[in-house]
């Protein structure tokens, strides 16, 4: 049960295709092999109000959150978050070329013990 | 201070009524006999964007997260969830007919040194 | 990369401008000392659709979640979250007056070893 939380500035929205921003990070997910097809589930919310460093209007941010099912090895998670970061910079290259911007990911496990889930998509992509 | 947090993608208000999905939720809190009424804050975030497993239109999530001060014992825990999780299942039922749907909840806790609070309502509702 | 994300109801807006309250909450995060310029991201998202307490339409919440990089000493973080909460709650203090109103704070650390960053304003900011 993969899911990468995204927050962002709307500014962010100038310099870039949301909607792309996030299809790539879901085929880095899938890329990876990690996840299972019918679990991933990414989403982008847009900040109704922010204030970020020295306040210009230029400055802008994304912030992802990755949660996912604990029991994967820590290097599992470290190289998942190498890659999904090596990858939004490289989708962010214009915002990445200024000096207005801050892009962050944590990953952080979700409790097998305290997390419940149903899913209707895993009969259907069951060859994932 | 429990806190329900509930990110939905667009499509799930074809299915169903939001509000009337976080109402059936506040009361499955509140009838589970674990909160105190002033504390209970119910609240859906609708993605701006999602991309959600085989990328089919017709995919679609919603996820929640459960706040709760620290303290209780794993067994309310797991019965909380376990009743929040089955109430929701039971109002997405035309969601859950269909082989497009994902929904999650975890319960995590709040720290109680690193938490802070101001309740108003506590005074007028203290019958609770 | 201290990242402070506020979600609220919209009926908050009726009572203080949301833009001053962030405004509010950047500068108690910058006079603490303890984070530096470049990584200050407040951030705050209007909840699509609430329930709240005994759901009367006054009801309002605003809870924050201050997420900082680990590895300053609790004393710093309760120092912190008693700085922004006492401020937070001058600033909501017609939202204080009245018995409706939740507002709320917990602060969580961001793991260094599952946790990445690039931000380009640190360059133009090095002073701080």
């Amino acid at each position: 049960m993969p899911h990468l939380n995204i927050q962002y500035s709307a500014n962010v929205e100038s310099a870039l295709s949301m909607p792309e921003y996030c299809d790539a990070m879901y085929q880095t997910m899938l890329d990876s092999g990690v996840f299972p097809l019918a679990g991933i589930r990414v989403r982008a919310f847009r900040a109704d109000h922010v204030v970020i460093a020295d306040k210009l209007e230029a400055n802008a941010y994304i912030d992802m959150v990755l949660r996912m099912g604990e029991g994967r090895s820590a290097e599992d998670r470290e190289i998942v978050g190498e890659t999904i970061m090596t990858r939004a910079a490289d989708i962010c290259s214009e915002l990445m070329s200024a000096p207005h911007f801050a892009l962050s990911l944590e990953i952080v496990e979700i409790s097998k013990q305290f997390s419940w889930k149903k899913n209707t998509m895993h009969a259907r992509l069951s060859s994932d």
